[in-house]
């Protein structure tokens, strides 16, 4: 790889920081709002502010590995003998993904044998997806990241099959004044998600070098903060708005947990 | 033994951070989770928790001991003068062990009496079966590991027996709706508590060498995770479901805050 500049280095520097300080004062702000909303949807925001608080710990390691990788000998950035460890993304998905798909399944309040059966397909699907990545990742040959790459490309449209078709039906029963924000939270996870796969194939293209290093650690810190904080605000304001006692009888519209 | 890959050595130390975050995050679902149970789980709710704070702290402290114990010396692993200290694993086990099988009996809810006296036999008997293991975990000759290992495996078996013979009449006056997943619960322990005998007696019969010590070290992480965190989440479930007002008014499924 040519080498990073310092300009780049402290970019990348930044954004780590600036990701541990998001998901920390997030972790905080979905826990702070538990007791705002009713009984029903409480776990949904532990788990959310458990996503939020994963990702702050990883951020954390991530920024020091970042820190302790490269030191400026001469006004010049050099590597030093212990290399920035990646593979932290991937232990804080292996645990983070999973639990996103189970915060919108809970905040959906669907019957428990629901609940239950959708929570763990989704889950299990999303581990599976993060775990055929990682070999990629570090694969040594190209081809071996091409074919681990698309087998991870298995469970991540099933769960996209999931989450529009499999969901379809559910969202519809939402209560009238949440149903725009459960259809968002399903774009958003979408949304955020396809830009992990843009970047593991980007790189596999030709990507490389100086710029492409600070484009993937910067462009996927942006995807973690959208998918986890900005969505955990979503799921927030859901809980939030079904909690409220409304027009007619919608507080029937909350089933039994 | 031969020497450690780096790529071994990355997926050790992974694992490690890996498991530091699940036992810190479990530990925060748990106490968060206190409150949304009825009165009288919720003792079985902090001492969850509390086995996976206790399994984060030394998690934390395995993982600092690993890092310490090895360095990259022109690309490849050498081990340093810090000898990696298993032994926080035995500490860790003498205190969180007893305290597992403590909260299996306190969310049973049964009579004071029998609580008291079941929660007593099997703690000490945990913390036999760890006390025993350890001498032979440090042993220098193979057939004192062999002793101190057998002897370890009274305390075990008496354990299971307790578990499936001793508790099979109060999980039949389990509620229904939890009965399952008390019965679970159960196997979960067996399963995942199988596992270390099974890796300590690998270790004798001759499993060795750098593959060995990466399975050893990760299997022990795996079975950690299920045994507190995984465990953990159904004793969660299983006092979620025992608070509910049961089989009418499901609607009114809210327990008391």
């Amino acid at each position: 790889m040519d080498q990073l500049s310092i300009g780049q280095y402290d970019l990348i520097y930044n954004a780590f920081s600036f990701a541990f300080a998001t998901m920390a004062a997030a972790t905080l702000f979905f826990w702070l709002g538990r007791s705002q909303v009713a009984p029903q949807y409480r776990t949904a925001l532990t788990i959310t502010g458990l996503v939020t608080f994963i990702a702050a710990y990883h951020y954390f390691r991530i920024f020091e590995s970042w820190g302790d990788a490269y030191t400026i000998v001469d006004g010049v950035l050099q590597a030093t003998d212990k290399p920035f460890n990646d593979a932290y993304r991937y232990v804080d998905w292996l645990l983070t993904v999973p639990l996103l798909l189970v915060e919108l399944i809970l905040v959906m309040n669907l019957t428990r044998s629901e609940t239950v059966s959708r929570a763990t397909r989704l889950g299990v699907l999303a581990a599976l997806m993060v775990a055929l990545g990682y070999p990629g990742e570090v694969a040594e040959t190209s081809s071996q990241a091409w074919i681990w790459g698309s087998l991870s490309m298995i469970p991540f449209l099933w769960i996209v099959y999931e989450l529009f078709v499999g969901l379809g039906k559910a969202v519809e029963t939402q209560p009238a004044q949440a149903r725009g924000l459960v259809n968002m939270a399903r774009w958003v996870t979408i949304g955020a998600w396809a830009f992990y796969p843009v970047v593991y194939f980007a790189a596999l293209i030709g990507a490389e070098g100086a710029m492409a290093e600070t484009v993937i650690q910067v462009g996927y810190t942006i995807a973690d903060i959208i998918a986890k904080a900005a969505f955990g605000v979503l799921i927030f304001m859901i809980a939030l708005r079904k909690s409220e006692p409304s027009d007619k009888d919608k507080t029937s519209a909350v089933p039994a947990e």
